[in-house]
């Protein structure tokens, strides 16, 4: 599918000049193993399907939207596994990136794709100085402090967090930067896709809830039960496993409502209504489609 | 001085947005305590040195690209310091910042400084694209793969590693980083300008690992004695204790000469002067000066 094609090139290409001759090889390499085999790459895929329904004038500027948010997802990812966070031995179903290269390169890895993210960003300036500088901003709003991703794992430090204010930054943000970047980056109005963005990440969070809590480990590629052992909130701890799956029904329903009249809009419903799919455990999946 | 004011007043700004209301409050206190009270500050020093000495037409481009590269800087020293590379008790003269706020802020706190930077420079693209643009590409070049700090650190992972481009990348990418981005935020050529912050990382470098072998752990602020430790390339180890300081002169030497003619030549020259002073143990300055 093009739309695949698109990201995987561009990450390719990507990590292809982070880890050209003259770099440190074992970096290298465990940044390539951070990004590829992808997981859903749901985000990217939502930034693009954002930009196809804001008419994609400008798809080189969005295909960098979308692998620069996917770069901050695996940064994330590499981060969050790490001894110190949740110590987690796998991820997508191989060993997690500290287990495989040791713990210095895999700090030095997350280090390197945010700094990669804001680089290929960076590339549009010359040629989209307006949008570029919407989407620096976006994206670095999404990641950073206050209410990015990095404040959202800092929340779990705090002995007073909000389980909506914690999920908001370590979950919404990013898929909020998904759709508000589309947006932005084919010459759209940010603000008429962040619902979608928030809502998506907010579902998408309840579904890994409900994950770590029935799911196994073998069909996530990667440790489950955490929450509990790491006393972090978690939606079916505060709603009930029913109460959770009824929950994020509803904020699929009130995503897909979200989604401004425009030509790709019953594409993009029909995306969100298929990824969603693999939102839950399958034992589950009927209950909630 | 006008030049500590403007960087500390601009590095003040940039934490306040940061840890503002709403934000998680030990992350936003850790990147304050890893920010202030600073170092010498010599990398935004000598931005702003350079910019003054090509115009500084816009002069606060020049203050964002200098706080961006401290930012950076700091960052790097968070995440250094962590168990997993040197495993520093302290840094300039205080607890680390893993010691201080435990380790997963202290790589929060990491990864929260470089996304900052990035915003800082991004806010420069509405009034300024095209040196916005260069600033960005310069700064995630000096930061990111293949070249930058980020490959310096993982060199000390490989078996491999040559000692120049270990310290061109560790050392020597953020201080070229700090004079070519001064040139250019006042509209200079980058080029002309490069030399002078390579010589200079490379010096400041050499300085280092003297003052690992004959320093105190009091004078520096942090353990020394690393190097042997971790068993990482140190110049004195290659050049002897004689030969290294030899190098260093012929290195500060280098840096001078390389000044483009231009009207703030004279002050940057005594600047460069007055802070390599600092460079040197006390008892070893005499020699050197």
């Amino acid at each position: 599918m093009k739309m695949e094609k698109r990201i995987e090139g561009a990450l390719t290409a990507a990590l292809g000049r982070a880890g050209q001759k003259g770099a440190p090889p074992q970096l290298a390499e465990a940044m390539r193993y951070a990004v590829f085999p992808g997981g859903a790459r749901i985000r990217p895929k939502l930034c693009l399907a954002v930009a196809a329904s804001c008419g994609d004038d400008d798809p080189k500027t969005a295909t960098a939207a979308a692998i620069a948010i996917e770069l901050l997802h695996c940064a994330s990812l590499v981060h969050d596994d790490l001894p110190c966070f949740d110590d987690a031995a796998t991820r997508r179903g191989k060993p997690s990136v500290h287990c495989a290269f040791g713990e210095p390169i895999a700090v030095l890895a997350g280090d390197a794709m945010i700094v990669l993210a804001f680089e290929v960003l960076s590339h549009r300036i010359a040629q989209a100085p307006e949008r570029a500088a919407a989407l620096l901003r976006i994206v670095s709003g999404s990641v950073g402090m206050p209410f990015g991703i990095v404040a959202g794992q800092a929340w779990e430090s705090e002995p007073d967090a909000i389980l909506a204010d914690y999920q908001r930054a370590k979950t919404g943000s990013l898929f909020a930067a998904a759709t508000e970047t589309g947006a932005v980056a084919a010459g759209g109005d940010a603000t008429l896709w962040r619902m979608l963005g928030e809502r998506l990440g907010e579902a998408y969070q309840v579904a890994d809830d409900i994950h770590d809590v029935v799911g196994s480990a073998a069909a996530m590629g990667k440790p489950t039960g955490q929450d509990a052992s790491f006393n972090r909130p978690n939606a079916v701890m505060y709603h009930g496993l029913e109460g959770a799956v009824k929950h994020l029904k509803q904020l699929l329903h009130d995503a897909v409502e979200s989604i401004p009249p425009s030509p790709g809009a019953a594409t993009l419903r029909k995306l969100i209504e298929s990824e969603s799919k693999r939102f839950l455990p399958a034992e589950l999946a009927q209950s909630a489609a």
